[in-house]
């Protein structure tokens, strides 16, 4: 990353004020101190308006500010003496449900700051599909919820100046990435078709817009990251740059897990991608006492000797479950023979297990006391596991549509909240995570941010973006026949066939062997 | 002309609608129905914003209205169905006592109508300097003047909604042809720098600006037609566009006579520019009972039998003289000996001519009664030669400068209101203009307008306007040691050297002959 190779700059020039011999317009005077440094500039109309008394009073020593357009380099504003250093851009991951803003010195690449914040159009539903049917051919909701994504992108701005002090005016650039229906969002445009046959979206690739024309305060341009196809947007472009699988000859898999799950599969010759619902039991929303990574959340559960030890968040007394907590339970439950093949709760494997009336289904259902009045219950075990089953049949699916084995991919990248912190381990005994050599998945964050950082640092991604695309064929999980099969074969604990699970397989059996062991001990203790 | 090669275009777009086998985004949709027409072009934001449900509504035939930005089409709006002779663009001449604006329709290329109005800026001086110096340094006055600008601009545009009923958000593209300092002010920009040595300007090519950015409602870009320097304005790099001369290999002179006098003499290797202060003389301004060209305003006047002959606008009785009836008035009084050469009114020669108290001056005055109630003041006559002396001068320096002679000259286009309605016979009686071959002095009318009207309908002339700009050489007037003495032999009627003016000698020599002539009949007479 050079500070010159993003989709904005800052060159001081130091130019002769005008005299006699040189009485160039103080534009001229500009672009050609430019054309010296190698850019050739067009100007704002707010720059040109700059131009007195600034340069003047500046002595002629003014620092230009450079958007990328998409086309050419726009001066957009002028700044007295050398302001270089204080060069700065914005990544955003634009999620339905958190937005993540990153403010980044352009000039050394750093992160300055980062902040989140739920995106406010949950207040037209929690529920993407809620927000869509709000918007739906009403241009004046659609326009509010417009406006709720402008006001959480803006207030996001407001953090990061409190922060650090650096006003919107001066962020030079901004990436978005997102998918489709929160980039149809930002722009203003209906999301249905997204959801509608033939799933012909309206903007796929809106480009470099200017900040104001998309009510933003910063002073340049807002870049985002094109998608390819309805369910495949510019948060698994951003995604797959930020990888980089498409540079390797290796062939790598890239997940992005969270409340949709986006995969895609391939190196440098292809991409195959597909998305679905992995649904929100990944971020514990459909859990009885699911919750977000806060503090008080369990994020590490083990079972040993019939008790339950927890990890929380911060360290905090219990208060609910996140994604990476469930994982380990529904593991822990299974390896102790708690639950069985298919999920079930055993009652009579310990006093935790009762049967209670499920609050969220009104049924009694048997639950596991898994922290003093946390319960976890059967219904929330179902979703989840359908849950998993989703995210590693779409792996499957693929796998099989492509012809690619296990073994033929290098690198299992699982991207998003829930891949930074799940453990691997866990996931691979429940059947989420295909059972590889641990160090072949790679846990990568965010890369939808990632990426979005990567593209502002360095403009010539944008030509990796188009390769991205061109590369990415869509392949629609649920189009096919065997897929209910599969599905069903999934939602086994790890899967129907065992072979896939060896090292789960292993385990188990150790577990019994030791287990044998284990209770002939007590016979022999009581033969005392 | 054809309707494609214009700064903005409007395409026809039938397309097929979304299905599944072509689930390609709207906005694909139309990039590649545009490539398809040979176009490539980038969406702006509003743009984008219409693509539904207007192409659903539409039967997907749409019509994309082109803005030229500089570097690419923009994609401005859409619209349903066959749009595509509802083309429109204004071309502006922004004076600094008048703007004209024209409406275009651009897919023929006819005016459709044309309005004018005295530049609001007039509020803050009736004279350019006054208003330079009222926002000299002083960013509220500057903004005050900016938006008096627009205000013309918009009221006009006002006109002409009203009579055509068409809104200025369906004018894709504005030509803007004017002096710096017009443009400095249209910009928002102190234009002190015009004035000021070392003359240099702050912006001198704007370039396309979007109509939004200097708060005018019109869809598209707004360009500045370049200029060359302080005194060299788009207007008349507009002129020489429109003229053509810098594509002729004969020599050719342009003189744009307003209150500001503009003069380029070259042709297609060469282009030497100069400009001064003609003075208001020359549209009745200093003159006692001076007027613009308006109804009862005098056009032509002619002497004989000691009466004037006079023809006013609109046949109305007299109220005042404009420009072309002063040069004849001028040429009278001269060919009639009532003025000598030196224009000192010779009260012996007519009962019109009276010592009476000059209202301006305040000074007992020469004056010649040319109408009921008018006067023409021997103040009058200084100024006005004072002002035909700066133009002759003009010339003759320019050619002196060059080495040019008037026979090599080809054409001579006098533009402006004053060139095109002057008459070329009277104006080289009083050595305004120089003594040649009558149809080689052309008037070619408001050439500023003309060539923002080309421009506005051939964008290939962008290049021919920095051929033009490439050309330009800046002759200063007023620099070289002569040209007080220049000014002053150009102060006689028609000059102190007769040679030059062959054709205006020989008529003084005929009436002379014709007088002695016409004496001695009454002379013969009084014998009876």
């Amino acid at each position: 990353m050079k500070p010159t190779s993003g989709l904005s700059r800052k060159i001081l020039l130091k130019m002769n004020p005008p005299s006699e011999e040189d009485s160039r317009s103080s534009q001229t005077r500009i672009l050609d101190a430019l054309r010296t440094a190698g850019v050739s500039a067009s100007f704002s109309a707010a720059a040109l308006r700059q131009l007195y008394p600034l340069c003047d009073n500046a002595g002629w020593r003014v620092t230009a500010s450079l958007g990328w357009n998409g086309t050419i380099w726009e001066i957009l504003m002028l700044e007295a003496g050398d302001t270089e250093k204080s060069h700065y851009g914005l990544a955003v991951d634009l999620g339905s449900t958190s937005v993540y803003m990153r403010l980044l010195n352009c000039s050394t690449g750093e992160t300055i700051e980062e902040v989140s914040e739920y995106n406010r159009q949950i207040a037209f539903g929690e529920d993407i599909l809620t927000r869509i049917f709000y918007a739906k051919d009403n241009p004046e909701h659609l326009d509010e919820i417009r406006k709720a994504t402008i006001r959480t992108l803006t207030e996001l701005m407001s953090a990061l100046r409190k922060k650090t002090g650096i006003a919107p005016s001066e962020y030079l650039s901004m990436v978005v990435s997102g998918n489709m229906t929160m980039i149809h969002f930002l722009i203003g445009l209906d999301p249905f078709c997204i959801f509608q046959t033939p799933y012909a979206v309206r903007s796929d690739a809106p480009g470099f817009l200017r900040g104001s024309d998309l009510d933003l305060p910063i002073t340049g341009y807002v870049y985002c990251i094109p998608g390819r196809a309805n369910y495949l947007g510019g948060d698994i472009t951003s995604g797959i740059l930020a990888t980089g699988i498409y540079k390797e000859e290796n062939i790598s898999l890239f997940f992005d897990v969270g409340t949709n799950g986006e995969l895609a599969v391939g190196n440098s010759s292809f991409l195959l991608c597909g998305a679905g619902a992995a649904g929100p039991a990944l971020e514990g929303g459909v859990v009885h006492t699911g919750m977000r990574a806060a503090p008080g959340a369990v994020e590490s559960v083990s079972l040993a000797g019939g008790e339950f030890h927890l990890k929380t968040i911060g360290g905090e007394a219990p208060a609910g479950i996140c994604g990476s907590g469930i994982v380990d339970l529904l593991s822990e439950l299974f390896l102790n023979g708690w639950i069985n093949l298919q999920g079930v709760l055993q009652p009579e494997k310990s006093s935790l297990i009762s049967i209670r009336k499920n609050p969220d289904t009104g049924m009694e259902e048997a639950a596991v006391c898994y922290a003093p009045g946390l319960y976890f219950y059967q219904n929330d075990i179902r979703e989840f596991i359908s849950t998993k089953a989703a995210a590693a049949t779409m792996i499957e699916y693929m796998l099989q549509a492509s012809g690619i084995r296990l073994e033929d991919i290098d690198r299992f990248y699982m991207a998003g909240a829930f891949g930074a912190h799940i453990h691997k381990e866990s996931a691979i005994d429940i059947g989420m995570y295909p059972d590889v050599e641990r160090d072949r998945i790679c846990p990568v964050g965010n890369t939808s941010l990632e990426g979005a950082s990567m593209l502002l640092l360095n403009r010539a991604l944008l030509t990796d973006i188009d390769r991205i695309l061109d590369l990415m064929s869509y392949v629609q999980f649920g189009a096919v026949d065997n897929f209910v099969e599969m599905m069903q074969a999934a939602s086994a604990l790890p899967h129907t066939d065992g072979r896939r699970y060896p090292s789960v397989m292993k385990k188990l059996q150790d577990r019994a062997a030791r287990s044998e062991t284990q209770s002939a001990v007590p016979c022999a203790d009581s033969r005392d």
